[in-house]
């Protein structure tokens, strides 16, 4: 049996199985792991790989922009925690064949998103490699306990939120491989691909607020990680499709090439907007002090229900079912 | 220009001069780096790379040793710091092709070793890869901030020590490489180089002893490490090639296959034994407490001298040339 019909989830399921970790420390399943460091704080550890040919292909990214991007995606898993990135380690692993003007503007990407964030990195390994390139980044950062949200904390009745509009990065992912002319709207899109943008003063934000009860990035797609916060918090959800936002580039190009944006907004990955669930009775107050506070929406796009990972979609009040596209990179 | 004229030392040198990093924090150029905790401990973090056709060969190791070998030598860096591990975050990708049975063995082997040195696995990433297998492991330890060790800490006069015999897992190498017939001893090779055993009780009592200055481990060849301990220390060595300590099973395989065992003690890398430097006035107290507490010896190989970088060896008082072999592993 080959490992093509075993999911990410059920092997990360399968490894959790084999190192269970006890209270207080969280192990695999959340954005981050939790190490409470003996005092009022955690530290928020996060690890993600790159590999060429499945999360990029070298002649289609630059390399400044997989450098920022390899930081950027990393600091979305602790905002989503609600914590503040601090120390990196990386391991980047490269062909003898490597240009060396390729792997300084790696760097410089890397220190362009270091520099933004705050990050000092503070190790690495540095090895050869067959044939394709290999980029792995832990990143720790910290948080007052009381401030950490988990995946696993949303209540029934709670409502569903999204910090940005969904399924730029896919859109730009489609832009590449249908290499659609550029103009205004599609380099928005190819920037929401190759340079996301984490929200993380907003999850730092959001950690303080004691309404916020369930929080995590969405970097697989609202459908796949909505149906994770649920299966972690043993509820169910309405979404009403109408109300996930959608930004004016996506449905211009779209529009343009007869694409479904609510298809790509509900599919696509690398969206790195947060996904939360908050007291409905706090809501409106929370929604009106987010917009103070960055001048963005908090974007209320359903609720939290009482059936464990029953996950229903609704287009004005009636059910509606879509289109499943896995965002599949290269694969 | 290509990245093949650049080495790894030079390279990891130019992310240095790219991220300084400020006291109290220790970044690259350690076994690990030191994140003090606010009270008296520090956070020791090290981070490694293995790739498939650089690092190992699938058909040549199992993957339950490749598992264990993940962490164990990790287990040594932070073992060389004086510190004890804690926490381990591994990401693994691999090609869809890849066999369910490869998967779980290398998982066992990744069970076993962290059962044996009492390691959480908090978290990790498993991705796809185009063709080969990529692993690699975060490991965060800890250790008083008194009593881990640096690589830079070297005084002269210091007597420079050794807590094993070396280049067996070298010969282990060449034993694979030139398919010699398995006896008792070839097998000892073939276990050191597949199956390492950092000197992690060691590394932690060797940290609670003020006598011991500099310490790091040995992975790339005793030359090539203590090259970097002179460097970091600013200081020089005399080593006397009669005292570098070779198993019987190293020289009785080398004398059959008439390879010169000194070349593989001094060139060979993954040994993880420590190499450190110790007040000469102490050193016969501490070599009478050490092998009371681990009824193995630690070796007086050389000494530190005044003049930087300046790496004399002699054979019975006069100056020796040795053949320089880089452990390249398979590239």
């Amino acid at each position: 049996m080959h490992i093509q019909s075993l999911n990410e989830d059920t092997f990360i399921q399968n490894l959790l199985h084999n190192f269970p970790v006890k209270e207080p420390l969280v192990g695999i399943g959340d954005d981050c792991a939790v190490i409470p460091d003996g005092q009022a704080n955690g530290w928020l550890v996060t690890t993600d790989a790159l590999v060429e040919g499945i999360h990029f292909l070298k002649d289609q990214i630059s390399a400044l922009d997989l450098g920022y991007k390899t930081i950027s995606v990393n600091v979305s898993d602790i905002a989503a925690m609600g914590g503040t990135p601090k120390y990196a380690f990386l391991s980047i692993a490269f062909p003898k064949t490597i240009e060396k003007t390729w792997i300084s503007n790696l760097i410089g990407g890397i220190k362009e998103a270091c520099s933004k964030w705050n990050i000092l990195l503070l190790g690495g390994d540095t090895v050869g490699s067959k044939r394709d390139i290999f980029l792995n980044l832990t990143l720790i950062g910290s948080a007052p306990l009381s401030h950490i949200k988990y995946r696993n904390q949303a209540q029934i009745g709670d409502a569903i939120c999204v910090t940005g509009p969904l399924g730029n990065s896919w859109a730009g992912f489609k832009v590449l491989q249908n290499q659609i002319p550029l103009d205004t709207s599609v380099s928005q899109l190819l920037q929401a691909h190759f340079h996301p943008e984490p929200h993380l003063a907003q999850g730092i934000w959001l950690g303080s607020q004691k309404d916020v009860h369930a929080m995590m990035d969405i970097s697989d797609g609202l459908d796949r990680d909505l149906k994770r916060l649920l299966k972690s918090s043993r509820c169910g959800a309405i979404i009403e499709t109408s109300k996930i936002p959608q930004g004016p580039a996506l449905l211009e190009v779209c529009q343009h090439n007869q694409w479904d944006s609510l298809t790509l907004a509900l599919n696509g990955g690398e969206d790195y907007c947060l996904l939360l669930s908050v007291s409905s009775s706090h809501l409106a107050a929370l929604q009106q002090a987010f917009h103070q506070q960055f001048n963005t929406y908090l974007y209320e796009i359903g609720s939290i229900t009482a059936e464990t990972e029953k996950l229903i979609y609704q287009e004005c009040g009636k059910d509606f079912q879509f289109k499943e596209e896995n965002f599949d990179h290269f694969k």
